[in-house]
């Protein structure tokens, strides 16, 4: 791994090298088997060993309580985005959306196909640098759930406390930040991420919820867009994406390996941590355009004192070996996006590339 | 590879070994990039490159026409299945289903969730063992689209000749012979293909589909849902399935390399001839029951004298290397699949173990 560079791209994105390397190494004869894993039948009894090994690995990290179930599905966050109120927004209710930014409104669009909708919450005016507080979200009486975007990559902001819902099944898109903080289950009726940030690598959507939701949902649906299909038959109802599945249990091995989701959390504390320090020791050089209290922990935003300096921070840093730095093009500036895998060697050199940038320039 | 198997399963299937060689040796540093290819941000360049190489090799291999648009999605052929009439049975229309075996009517199952629909033609009475002639396809005068799965996995019956369906598109699920032969597109509006029979790994499904049928599509879908988001985003529109992308260019460039569909549909004819020589030279010891002119290049299905005979057949052929070969539980016997990259020793070395197995027993 001589040539291993620090890859900041808002995703996909960096995966542990020891999961790599395993899957390199095993990648044309798995485990004696004579064939490659992703050459295997889907219903024998190598694959079937990763594949609940991988459902396996996500109970334990992230501590999902029993009565959840986990589902491996393809379409990644954006089928979720349909199924959501496909299965969930019957007649005469309302799916409740918060609205947090560009992930927040994917989803509220797709909802609008499917039935009635009500933003109960909006960032807008505020130009989505802050998430709501607890006691800003409110329901009302015909919500048939909530949706919220927990962590969004655009605007880089990462709520700090999920709001209680009551009886109102509280679903969260935690693509972005997920494996990376405890999750208060009681409040939560489902999660859903695609893989691809935090967890693997793309073409993988994983979904966590609650059992007794699985029995409300809609019937007669297509049987790939109804979570009644997927439940019972563990997500292999169809072919899954096997090599996605595999790569996302060597990742999660290695989560297990650090010391789980406390080490995670660390982590991300340390990570994001060393470029806000970098931020705000620069006597306003480096801008976050965040809430402080709203700051995300995964997609760290800030503004240089000109657009022409942020190109030139994006193109030295390049060259010195920090990837994929650029802010979004809808809102400019500089992003680092660390997710689980990152290094915290990753953050500590580019905060002291930062803080040498702000010197010579 | 010194430890190398022949694997006849259903599905996923046997890969190139030169397209698993390459992927192994760069699954690291994805030329040169400090990073693996499933690491990196699919809005790159290198990642870009992949990606269209990918669609263009589906287009010259397979001889698309300009008029059709390549799309790669998740889901595999089952989200296809919803999909199509999702996007194109309209009210007061009905959706036409050839009733082929177990694939046309999963196929058929959804198309009954979303609207009207009509079995045009059945092989139900005959056990499934032959495909219908071209003459024997007939379309009302409501027709939205004619659905046909043209290779059955489990009955192991391949249509030869497609019917002309007239102004009607016609819409076929190919996912189990897809570029084992030459494929009429005067007469086809849209393919569709899991591609983890004869294109790469599971987790992607390649549709191609007549410009001018995305354009009939219905409006106000979900957003993955929907044939109108992906073609004009080249199938960007969110993150696509990496590694099963990739795989699919290097087992396309593969194809390129023996020579295309020319040399692919010469394999399947050598390959399922060696078998069905050996059936049809055993004096009944093995039976195909299979009409002869529907049998399947791609899943030969056969009977011995006995269940008992069956059970012995394919636990010597595994202790050989012979693996896969167990027919679907729900018909019994024995099946070899034989896709795109299995190669011709692996047929005729079958074969002989065919005939030394009847010599014995």
């Amino acid at each position: 791994m001589e040539n291993r560079i620090f890859n900041f791209a808002a995703g996909p994105c960096t995966l542990p090298v020891p999961a790599l390397k395993k899957a390199q190494n095993e990648f044309l004869d798995y485990e004696g088997a004579g064939m490659s894993l992703i050459e295997m039948s889907h219903r024998g009894a190598q694959y079937d060993k990763v594949h609940s090994s991988a459902m396996a690995n996500v109970r334990e990290v992230l501590g999902v309580p029993d009565n959840y179930d986990v589902l491996l599905l393809q379409g990644g966050a954006t089928l979720q985005f349909a199924m959501i109120p496909m299965n969930f927004l019957a007649q005469g209710k309302t799916g409740e959306y918060v609205n947090t930014g560009t992930w927040a409104k994917k989803a509220l669009s797709d909802g609008k196909k499917i039935g009635a909708t009500r933003v109960i919450w909006s960032g807008e005016a505020d130009g989505y640098t802050r998430m709501p507080a607890a006691s800003e979200i409110k329901t009302g009486d015909d919500a048939a759930y909530v949706h919220l975007c927990s962590n969004e990559t655009i605007g880089g902001i990462e709520l700090q406390e999920y709001p209680d819902t009551g009886d109102v099944p509280l679903i969260v898109d935690m693509s972005s930040h997920i494996l990376s903080r405890p999750v208060p289950f009681e409040k939560i009726s489902m999660i859903y991420a695609g893989a691809q940030k935090n967890m693997g690598p793309a073409g993988l959507g994983v979904v966590i919820i609650r059992k007794d939701l699985v029995e409300k949902a809609a019937d007669n649906l297509p049987a790939y867009l109804s979570y009644k299909t997927h439940a019972p038959k563990d997500s292999l109802y169809n072919t899954p994406p096997v090599f996605a599945i595999y790569m996302m249990k060597l990742t999660l091995d290695w989560m297990k390996d650090i010391g789980g989701l406390a080490a995670l959390e660390d982590l991300a504390v340390k990570r994001s941590g060393a470029i806000y320090d970098a931020v705000d020791k620069s006597d306003g050089y480096f801008r976050c355009p965040v809430d402080t209290a709203s700051r995300s922990r995964m997609n760290v935003v800030w503004r240089l004192p000109s657009e022409d300096l942020e190109k030139k921070f994006i193109q030295e840093a390049l060259n010195v070996g920090f990837s994929g730095l650029k802010g979004h093009r809808s809102v400019g500036g500089c992003r680092a996006s660390m997710y689980n895998a990152m290094p915290i060697e990753g953050a500590i050199s580019l905060a002291q590339f930062m803080l040498d940038f702000k010197r010579k320039n």
